[in-house]
């Protein structure tokens, strides 16, 4: 069977596919893209166990025929295809791709050996994507990279009435981003942040539509559907830890606060935490950071409440930058005491944000 | 002693040292980057024992003093500065850089602990800034990274009388590129591939003086000064190697044909030397590839003399298309017989450059 697709919307298409499937795996069929020719379009179709992924391309198919390839050889050879078009021609056991002067030969295997991915027909819930962007893009940042217990690497989905929140913590810091979305879905579920990173990646304009099944969230948007596998274990009582009282806090542009701390923690101890101190008195920020080559320091005006009271708190800056990351203008810091207390991060132009980053224990 | 630079020219500056000067060293001498302070500029200076640098800054200093910093945590330092320019302010065991509202103290080590670098006061030798570029970027690529006798790992510079030559081989290929200068020199030197690849990021437009002596050669070029550690060994008589006869040739695009290579070459088996095979026939040259996952190819109509025959070759893939790097228009491959019988690579809009690529044995 032949058809012919644009070489750029088959190379885009595969890029998506190709983040989630396995270069190399202990399985060989996860390093498998499954195609399926279907009259009108081709599907590209892959898992990483995770994360299934499938890809729908318009094309002028007249029958029905499965295969598989590898993966990232497929992914290869059309990136560096020559011409505009590409024409695939498919026997049993070989996938002929020719581009202008260019024709390659490449194995097929049997499409029974690669991962068996079904997605849903029907959806219950639906999203506006942007927000949905938004959210995740927000909450998964403070998420576990590693090292910590399964549920700390995931990002919480709170599906209620009329909002959707994505929540993440490591445990040291939290960031949560509501978003007001009729998603009709009532549910509460953790999914990987690798896997909210995939979803993020596919999210244009429109809606996404969504399906709760039975440990996996179905998501379909534009020509891509994704189930991402979601996690056991109980989240955190976050809203318990978080802080209701003040007594210092200041407010200055986000973005000169998160350079001045990047800056100064550049003679930061790296082997303690990279560890910044922070010293507010007078309506006077002053952030400064002592390591084996030197110190470093910066005095920032802000606007300061509770302006009869000086606080010192030490943070790792890493954590304080990636908590200001998603404040788009000015940022009040709310300060609810000294030691580890926790510290609150709102962005001022926006109060779907909310962020706390717990201060380093300075004795 | 305190003196204010723009920050631009001083990262900038100090961005070409610390590529020369180790993040790490097991001498810690040499992490160490030189300070000079004398009227009217700010001398910079460095050593990795292969290249010494020194690079010069007008600014406003009003007295003589001599320190020694760490070179990356210095260079880490001016980089993130907030302002347009930096006060530098040196005592006897600190440096504090201010800027904006940032301040930070660097330690100090005495300029004694620092390697001594010392350059040149009159140069015997010129030539054009531009013309020494283009020769040394289109040989070095030719020059073996490692594994092999450290003469493959150095460029050749043939200073004649009215002539520069770089030179470069690691036995499988050669590539040399002619430039006319009266350079001043009649010598030949070798000097590591990796330091004519610093001496290369230095040159910009007007001229470059050049002095040999004992085992080395120093180059003062705009506000930088290198001395390059020459190499010993005697290099290849490359001359002999260089066939003559060519019972084929063929002309066409280089970058047509190093795209081609490139892309048939994606299939091919990267355990068996990355092999792509080249057949001329009829003014058709077929490129072709074999691996693991497939088969390509790719054919490109050319412009062939000694049309009567056939020829089949095959390559590095990698090394033909570094050999066609330089060539700026249409290039001629030349080929000298079968079998392991070298190709010349020509550039038919340039004749300073020459290449040679000895093809794979095939059995």
């Amino acid at each position: 069977m032949k058809v012919t697709v644009p070489k750029r919307s088959l190379a885009d298409t595969l890029a998506h596919v190709e983040r989630v499937v396995p270069s190399r795996s202990s399985n060989p069929g996860l390093s498998l893209l499954r195609i399926d020719l279907r009259p009108g379009s081709i599907e590209l179709s892959g898992s990483n166990m995770d994360i299934d992924i499938r890809a729908r391309l318009g094309a002028d198919v007249d029958g029905t025929s499965s295969h598989a390839v590898i993966a990232h050889v497929f992914g290869m050879v059309v990136r560096s295809l020559p011409a505009e078009d590409v024409e695939l021609e498919f026997t049993d056991n070989e996938l002929r791709i020719a581009s202008g002067s260019y024709t390659t030969k490449l194995q097929l295997v049997a499409a029974a050996s690669a991962p068996i991915v079904s997605f849903p027909d029907s959806f219950e819930g639906i999203i506006d994507a942007s927000a949905l962007h938004s959210a995740l893009t927000a909450a998964k940042y403070a998420a576990a990279v590693a090292d910590f217990q399964a549920v700390f690497r995931g990002v919480k989905l709170e599906f209620g009435e009329d909002r959707l929140r994505a929540v993440a913590t490591d445990g040291f810091r939290l960031a949560y981003y509501d978003v007001s979305a009729q998603s009709g879905l009532r549910s509460d579920v953790i999914v990987p942040a690798r896997s909210i990173e995939e979803l993020i990646r596919i999210l244009g304009d429109g809606v996404v539509k969504l399906s709760l099944s039975e440990g996996q969230l179905s998501v379909e948007h534009g020509s891509y559907a994704l189930n991402l596998k979601l996690m056991d274990g109980s989240f955190p009582d976050y809203e318990r830890v978080i802080p209701k009282t003040f007594p210092v806090s200041i407010t200055l542009g986000a973005a000169r606060l998160a350079e001045a701390v990047s800056r100064v923690s550049l003679l930061a101890d790296k082997t303690a935490n990279n560890r910044i101190d922070l010293f507010i008195k007078d309506g006077i920020a002053t952030i400064t950071a002592e390591g084996n080559f030197g110190r470093s320091q910066e005095e920032l005006q802000v606007t300061q409440e509770g302006s009869d009271s000086e606080i010192a708190l030490a943070y790792n800056a890493k954590y304080l930058v990636d908590a200001l990351g998603p404040v788009t203008s000015d940022v009040k810091l709310q300060f609810s005491g000294s030691g580890s207390a926790p510290s609150m991060v709102r962005d001022l132009g926006n109060d779907s944000y909310l962020a706390m980053v717990v201060p380093l224990r300075t004795n």
